[in-house]
């Protein structure tokens, strides 16, 4: 459930001071809305998790460098990545989809067939939805049900001072991948520099894009094991949720630009399109990494266990005072971290 | 979950194909694609109710006849309505928004203002959503979770052949108050007879259009006292809808036409625009009345307690062998009900 390039940053204010206004307490309401999920306790053992998204052609993806396939393929993992940030297991999908005259059965079948591709991925199951005609563009709106024992959820709030901060995977990937895709179908000033990347590279970068991967195991491992404080998803980039984080933290954060994980591809990519590689991180979205913070004590057990398990994950900076802001170090240097929210593609 | 005005019959064929090619069992699911909700066993005590829909500008509703506040509402009670038709009670509410530039605070202000109006009138709770730019026209989606006992919740399949069937409430209102709307926008050749019709009609009309009544108690009633065989809501109109009732029970059924309850208000419409009163109910969807079947042996009681209850329940037709098909009498004569989909305007 994230916050999707606003028409201005007013209109979204507006909808969050409505939906406070309106929000209330419920029987068996665990966590409205403010979090990757809502959570409701619906028996003594077990809390449900539900997310939902919706993806607009044109703001959330272009069929002009997008194929279906992938346009269904992250339309689901970006609500399982919203479940994977709460710590649950994803079990149950409904699609509803707005489908324009010009869409036709291949059309169709080629959006389903990555929806689908991606709900097998995690074992979950297509349970209902809805269609309709649409007048301009296409529409998928997705929810997905997760389930955890009761109380046991990672949140967005819980993140203590003094807390680690970590990402899992690499950063920037999928911008990387969206920008090739992107000059392979507009002219584009950076056209001329896709021949310089080797291919292993521009492979990698673009499937990172068009088929990436929720951290549903991690996630379930953070909260099953309790390890970590407050988790959320990356899916609006590094500096739009951290700060959502620390928000609902009441916290505040410093980030080691050094630190950041940056996968040899996208490096190789920053290094062609003569930008340094950390505003691809930093500026990326979509990467549907998980951002979690943790006790000081629990970090040997995670980086542990996370070498034994396979996953790999960073420290990336340390929770500071809410007042102390959310602060980049590089170089010895601290400076504010710039709130841009990832436009997902322009 | 209704199926809106396709683009072509058979584009929602092949989704109705994929869906079932894709829909597999899944553990906790009581019943996938193909009824008014889908339906999870959530504990050993209680079942789950999860229905969607989407709502297209252009398809749905058409902003220049109506009213934002009413958009809200009606998209509300299109998912509530569902959650009636299985016999729940409504209780979590996610709202996804697309927003054209073009909105601005005080149209969003008002869409959901028409939405927490519905959501208070059944004391439902919004507990998340997503908001998204939109390149074209205002998409809605809804999701609604319902509860009920487990084991325990009315089905669009159960019909037996000899079963009564019967709707709740008067049909055809709803058409008969957006072609009111539309007559007061758009010059229109209907336009000269609103003034033939009472004022006190054309605003119940109107009403019933605007701010339709999804059945919950009733659909409760039925459910709890275990009096009906199927239910179905009617959003598409009655000839599409008990069309769905009886696939789903592999019956057929007959309608006794002059049975079909008619306000007063859509009586005096259909004569001042110079049609049967019949066309319209047949016709009309959106009405979010209650469409169910019983038992012979159980139509006194349900009769005498609607009395008692103030519920609207008029008895129809009978439902007959599937090889019967779906047809309507009328003056002692019998011919097979069309099979037209109810479009939301044209």
């Amino acid at each position: 459930m994230a916050r999707h390039q606003a028409n201005s940053l007013q209109e979204f204010e507006l909808i969050r001071s409505l939906e406070d206004r309106f929000a209330r307490r419920a029987p068996g309401l665990v966590q409205g809305i403010g979090d990757d999920a809502a959570v409701i306790e619906t028996s003594a053992q077990a809390w449900w998790h539900l997310t939902t998204d919706l993806l607009a052609e044109g703001v959330h993806f272009d069929l002009r460098s997008a194929a279906l396939e992938s346009v269904g393929y992250r339309a689901a993992m970006a609500n399982l990545s919203d479940i994977a940030a709460m710590g649950a297991v994803p079990r149950y999908l409904l699609i509803s989809l707005a489908i324009p005259q010009t869409m036709k059965r291949p059309h169709i079948h080629e959006l389903y067939r990555g929806l689908m591709k991606a709900c097998r991925v995690y074992d979950v199951a297509l349970i209902g939805g809805d269609t309709s005609a649409s007048k301009a563009g296409l529409f998928l709106s997705i929810t997905l049900v997760g389930t955890t024992n009761a109380h046991r959820a990672l949140f967005r709030h819980g993140a203590k001072v003094g807390d680690r901060i970590y990402v899992s995977g690499t950063l920037g990937d999928s911008l990387a991948g969206l920008k090739l895709l992107m000059s392979d179908t507009t002219p584009h000033p950076l056209a001329k520099q896709k021949t310089t990347l080797l291919r292993s590279h521009r492979r990698f970068l673009i499937r990172r894009h068009s088929h990436p991967t929720a951290r549903v195991a991690e996630g379930r491992w953070l909260n099953e094991k309790q390890l970590a404080s407050a988790a959320i998803d990356l899916s609006d980039g590094l500096s739009g949720d951290l700060r959502r984080l620390c928000e609902a933290s009441r916290v505040g954060a410093e980030v080691e630009l050094e630190k950041l994980p940056i996968s040899p591809a996208c490096r190789a990519y920053a290094s062609a399109i003569e930008v340094l590689p950390i505003q691809l991180a930093l500026a990326g979205g979509e990467d549907y990494e998980l951002l979690f913070t943790a006790s000081p004590r629990d970090c040997d057990t995670i980086e542990r266990q996370a070498r034994t398990r396979g996953y790999r994950m960073t420290r990336i900076g340390t929770i500071r005072p809410h007042r102390f802001g959310i602060q980049m170090t590089s170089d010895g240097r601290t400076q504010p971290m710039p709130a841009t929210s990832y436009e997902h593609f322009r």
